[in-house]
This record gives C-alpha cells, structure tokens and sequence, in this order.
C-alpha cells in the first residue's frame, strides 16, 4: 500500500496546541436544564453547590454563557506529557474494507490511564488544588476515570479517595493496582466508611455495588471530611468543557490539511468523551456556519439516548446528588450481567441530551458481539486493541464506511477512539471463546425503571 | 513549572523518519564472533542457517560489512503506525529530583505490543511474507514478544504461532488473549507437540516451563512444518539491526536540537533494546568522532554481563539452537522464582557481547525492589506507567542524575524506556504490598552453571 499525501498521523506542534477550551453552551439558543435540588426541586446555584464541588468548578459548572475559557498553564504543562493525541488516517482499514470513504480517528488512548480522562482529571484536580484543598473523592467503575484522577492528582501531590465498584475492585484487581501505584487510597463499594454505604450493605448484604451507589458514597465523603470534594468524569457540563480539547485539536489537525468530515461519530456513556469531540464542530453548526452529520453510539444494553426518557432525574442511587434534566434509564437501572465494559451509566449530559432532543445529532444503539466483532477487526489492521467502550464508535465508523461502498460516496468520517483494551482482556476471552452473548431490556423493564423517575414540578 | 525551548516531547516528521537500519558490525574492528553448529563446532553458514531462518534475516545476520540497510516501504508504512516515537525531556523528573542533570527517554510503548518488541516483529514477518512462506514459529515469556510478533502477522496476513512459557501462559492469560485477538495460535510450553516438548515433559512431569525449553519447541515447529520458519525477539544480530531504528530516531531529535548525550542507559535482557538504542551513537565512538558513556543495566537476579563469561554456550535448553560467543550464565540457568519480570535470559547479544568485551561500555546490576521504587517514582511525576524491564534502566537514570545533583554536574543523560507495565500489575502489587523479595545468586550457584558450558576448541 501507499500513502497519500496526508500523513498517517496528524499531530499538531506544542505552538499549535489550543489555549482555551470552548464552552458550547454559548452557542445552544437552549442553554442545558438546570441542576435542581433533589428535596426542593429548586434550581442550584453558586451557594448550593459549594459543600460538594470545588469553586471554580462550580462557576464552570454554571457557565451558560463564555464561548472559550483559557486553559491555566499549569494545565496545558501537564497535557503536553500525553498531547497531542494524534489524528489517525485509517489508511489500513480503509484499504480492508475497500471502502472510498475516508476514515479518520482521534486516539486518545496513548496514556497511562489508557483513555481520554484524564483530560479532565488534570483540570479538576487542578482547580481543587488551586482552592487549597487537601484532596478529592470519586467513584469509578471499569476503572479508567479513577485511575486518570490519580496520576492528576499524584502529579500535583493531591489525596485521592476512590470507592471502586465492589465487583470491579474484585474482578480488576490490576486497575485497582494502577492506581495504587499514584497513590490513590481504594475503598470497594458499597463500604462501612460512609452511613450511605452501611445503608444500601444493610439492606442488601451480599451487594457487588453499582456506579450509583459508589457515587452516593464519594459525595458523602467529600462532604463529611474538611478540605475535600467530590469530582465526577462524566456526565457534567464542566467535563464536556474540559473535554473539548478532543474536538479542538482534532479540528486543528483537519483544518491544517484542509478536511472537512462530513460524519463524525463517538461512543456515548455519560457523554465525556462524544460531547468533547464534537464541541468546537456543533458549534459551527449552531452557529450557522456549517453542517455536519453528528452519530452518538451506545450499548444496546444500555440505551439512554435511544430508548430512555428526556426528563430530570436522579444522578446516583443514594438520591444525594442534584437532579439532572437528561435523557435518562431510570437511576435504578442497571445493564444486565453480561454487559462487559462501561457505558454502562442510566444517564446522558444535559448538554448532549438537549442537542440530542432539538434534533442536532442522531444516536445508534449497537449491540456487544457486533462491537467486539468491530474491535478485532479494527486491531488486527490498525494495530492499536480497542476499548470495548470505543469499539461502539468503531463499529458505526465500519457500518458507515460500508454505506459509502455501496453508494460509491468518499464520504470523510472522523471517530473518536477513546481508549485502549489492556485491562478489558476478560471481556475479549469470552467474545474469543464464543461466550459472549447479548442482551437488550424489554420495554416492560424500561417501563418499570420510569415509574421510578422523580416528581419534578412541570414534568410528567 | 515552566519549560525551556526544547520541547516536552520531540516528534519526528515522517519525512525525518530514518530510511535505513544502521548495522554496528561494520563499524566494529573485531566482529562478534559466529555462530557455532553446536554438533560439529563449526562456523554456521547461509546454508546451514536455512532450514530454520528466512533467507534474507540470514544475510542481514551474517553481514558484517554493509553499514545502511535499506528499510523496505511496507516495513516503513507499518513503522508509521506507532513511529516515530517521542524522546521526551523529563522535565516533572528533573523537578522533584531537583538535579541539574537534563534528562530524556527514548519512549518506544505507544503500541499495543506495548514495547519496542514491534520494530523488529514487522521486520522479520516481512521478510518471511516475501519468501512466500505460510508462518512463523516463536516463543516467548512475559508475552511481549509474542504480542508484537502476533500484531506484524495479523497485519501482513501470516500464520503466527506462539509457544508460550507455560507459567506464564496460566498466569498472564491477558497477553495471552491479547495474542489471541490478532489470530495467534498460543500453546503452552512444553507440549505435546514437539519430540523436544515430549521429552521434557516425560522427564519433568509437574514443570511450568522455561525460555530455553519454548525456544526448542519453537524451532523443531517451524524446522518440522513446509513453509513455516522461526523468528526471535533479541539476541541476534539481525534483530539489533532492525531496533536501530529507535537510536536513529533518538539521534535524529537530539540532533534536531543539538543536543550530546554524556550518558546512554538502556536495560539489557537478551540486549534487542540496548543494542538498537545505542548502536548509532557506539558507531560514533568506534569511529573516533565522539565518545560516550554507555550503561547496560541488568537485574541482580539474572547477571550475565557483570556475573558471566564471555563464551560459546547454547542458546536454548533443548540444545537444538547454534552456539552463540556471548556473555553467558550457562544455559541452565533460570533466575530464581521471585524475579519479577523479562530480563530473564542466560545470554547476551554477541554484539553487545564483544563492545563489552573491549570496554566499550559498562553495565551494572541491579536489584528489583530498587527497580520497582524507581518505577513508581517515575510513574507519579512523569505519567507513563513503566514495565519492570524498563525500569532498570530508569533506576541507573535516577542514580546517576543524583550523582549530578552532588557535583553539580549539568549531564545530559538519554535512556530508553522500551515500554508500559499494564500487564505487570501482579508484580507492582507485590511491591504495593511489601512482598517483593530480591535475590543474587551465590557464586557457587553461578560455579555449577559455568561448568556445564559446551566444549568448543580454542575455548577453556
């Protein structure tokens, strides 16, 4: 094979590395729902959210309106240990597929916490710093946030308090041991260590936890210890701020080679990940100056965008955190046992959900065997193992690059490849051994999860 | 903190890229002594060669003359995948070491071979695939030989089969699965596969194995199957040629910058990094036009540069292998069971062998509880999480920047950090834990080893 004039890899120069990140709530005509306080249904403000978030995290948080908030420059040091991430022309996949379209992806996996995270990490790790904080709390599920949250905070001499889902900490023990090795403390949760913890073990003794539930207990350990706060990887309107600097350099990278993506595609948890990306191009779109075809991808197992319900919702299971306007599961719901990897949240960032609900991206919902199909095909030409979280924005790539073979359209498609597989080898085993099986919820399930859903003033 | 013009990272462009390995040999006065047929004792040619190695791999072996190699295209057009990669200045290391000593590393585990296994896999698969050979046969222990050699196989659509350490293939099933994922057939070793297999087996029933008996095993495959050969990850002479590719592009960024290296520290196994790492830099010296400090650092538990002799010895345990000049522990030896790790082999490159030899460069050993405290304080400031073998070489980096921070001495010290430790992370939680233990061999020990060396004429 031989290339074309574009590089294989896009990086950009440290001169060429963006200096603010963008905040695409400026330009939404329909600024995301408010967070509300769950016992009074009231919004929150500065004050409200204080006891729980660092400040200027907060004032992030609460930001309709600032189109580019400068990156500190203790900030932009530290993402030049792992940044650039590199733009990739799949030349190789291109080729397998003998597609005419144009594949590229943002690889975000060239870092120890094996994914994009810890972009945000850095930041919020920084700001808590900056207050004077002692140290921070989270939860974490697969593994990858909390392990991006200790490097941050390692790197900035911050204690680190993680509740790691019971079954996780269990079952992965070598995240659990990644992060031990940047000095985070590692609770498995549910714990003694909180009253939400005793609580939830009290009445379900034998437990493996929840997402839900681990959040529930960072909060109110943040809350109950001076000189800490609690701080999330998804899902928060900050952490799609922080994140947009995926979309950013991706556009500069594209802009320097004059291309333009018709497609751009990223896998859809809590939306960290799809919302950073495509930041700085719905904002053209937004703004009138160009049109791009936008496609949320998420487990078929856990179908937020595209079978669940636009409406406030609790964030955790303990019901401590704020309500949410989002596109929500239910927070009792939780994917079935044979989901493997994350994107396993039962909601979606308000930011995302309302451009999702006014009709400005489009979302698939994909099942795991297809994924993984998706993921070893893509490893075994392009070299880099895939998360399993990222291979649902492989396989729509694939699915669309096969689209353009049968149109003969060279359409361009941009990916987000968000992480690497290393600690997700179980999950490859069983897809190996042919173990690995399906499951998408009955819509009498979905039903019961909504009956759940919160009574909010104005909402059904 | 804030940094000077040399940037955090050093990219190459792909038109800065190296097209040719560089082959030390043909700078050396004395050449590394032949190989030996270990049934007659006498020098292996082409011929003799050819059963077992791809045709060309034994030119490249035998060539003690040709300085440049040409890098053929398709090698090039992979090597774009995960090259160049980055020499990074170590700034947050020189900061909390607060020493006036600048240093770099050479960063080659941005690939999900996870270390610089992959310049020399792609090489030698190539060659094979051009021979118009159906597969190749290798072994390997910790895994990241066979998981580079896996990934160059799936790309150029070569059979790939792996006899795996069988210690290491019940206990690391991740790289196991890895190999898997890019279609290699992994069977534990020993087997029942192979007469060598069999015979270890019927004599040792309850063993796990050893790097010496996979070899064997590895080498009766491919000599009994049309079409297949074997391939191997270090040791050799072609191998060192194909790593070269990581000293030119070191060179090449340090020179971009015109920055000289005083010191040069690579970790020394079978030598495929060192060797790679240092041999432009070496042809420098063996020319007259500079001189350097080279440092080869090996585990205290597996000695063979500071321990060994210099003789003919075996390769394998099988004995089925050519006899190799080397610095050598005898090829019994088996570094005891706590050795955490690769850097496991009882020889040594012939190359590196002889350069060490003349003294032209130095080694030491070091014990691997040093090594894993090393790691860890590297892992917090500088990000990546290093593999065990790696963080030899960053232990001897460390040592010798405080050296500097007594003398006030401004080196410049370049080493190579050959990869990440995701799949290590039983060892980093022995260490977490306080059970990691070291050990030296005794003299005596190393005394029963010697005495079983290969009768060879001219040799004691």
């Amino acid at each position: 094979m031989t290339f074309e004039k574009i590089p294989y890899k896009i990086y950009l120069t440290e001169d060429e590395m963006p200096m603010n990140w963008y905040n695409v709530r400026a330009d939404m005509k329909t600024k995301p729902a408010p967070l509300l306080n769950p016992a009074t249904g009231t919004p929150m403000g500065f004050d409200d959210l204080r006891p729980v978030f660092c400040d200027e995290l907060i004032r992030q948080e609460l930001d309709n309106d600032t189109r580019e908030i400068p990156i500190p420059q203790e900030i932009r040091d530290f993402y030049k240990m792992y940044r650039p991430s590199p733009l990739v022309r799949a030349y190789c996949l291109e080729e397998k597929l003998q597609t005419p379209a144009k594949i590229y992806y943002k690889f975000e996996g060239n870092n120890t916490s094996g994914s994009h995270k810890l972009n945000s990490a850095i930041a919020q790790a920084y700001y808590a710093k900056n207050q004077g904080l002692k140290g921070v709390t989270t939860e974490t599920g697969a593994g990858q946030w909390g392990t991006a949250l200790s490097m941050a905070c390692s790197y900035l001499g911050l204690d680190c308090q993680v509740y790691m889902v019971k079954v996780s900490y269990e079952q992965k023990p070598f995240r659990r041991e990644v992060m031990r090795t940047y000095g985070a403390a590692v609770t498995p949760s549910p714990s003694d260590t909180t009253s939400v913890g005793r609580a939830i073990l009290k009445e379900h003794p034998g437990t493996t936890g929840s997402l839900g539930c681990a959040i529930s207990e960072a909060v109110e350990a943040a809350a109950s210890q001076p000189g800490y706060r609690y701080v999330l990887g998804s899902v928060l309107n900050q952490v799609l701020l922080h994140q947009s600097i995926i979309g950013l350099e991706a556009k500069a990278a594209l802009d320097k080679y004059n291309i333009v993506p018709d497609i751009i595609i990223g896998c859809a948890g809590g939306g960290s990940n799809l919302g950073g990306l495509i930041s700085p191009f719905m904002g053209e779109k937004l703004r009138g100056e160009r049109d791009y075809q936008f496609i949320a991808v998420e487990p078929a197992s856990c179908p937020s965008f595209t079978r669940g319900k636009f409406a406030y919702d609790f964030c955790d299971t303990g019901k401590v955190c704020p309500l949410a306007k989002m596109y929500t599961l239910g927070s009792n719901f939780i994917p079935s046992a044979n989901h493997a990897g994350g994107l396993r949240y039962h909601g979606m960032s308000p930011v995302l959900s309302e451009l999702y609900h006014e009709g400005l991206m489009e979302a698939r919902a994909v099942e795991q065997t297809k994924v993984f199909e998706a993921a070893e095909q893509f490893a075994r030409v392009e070299g880099i193992l895939p998360a399993p979280e990222s291979s649902h924005a492989i396989r729509v790539a694939i699915d669309e690059a096969m689209k353009c073979k049968e149109t003969g359209e060279e359409k361009t498609i941009v990916f987000g490849l968000t992480g690497t597989g290393y600690f997700d080898m179980v999950a490859y085993e069983k897809f190996h051994n042919g173990q690995m099986t399906d499951y998408i919820p009955t819509d009498a399930e979905l039903e019961a999860s909504f009956a759940q859903l919160p009574k909010v003033p104005g909402q059904d």
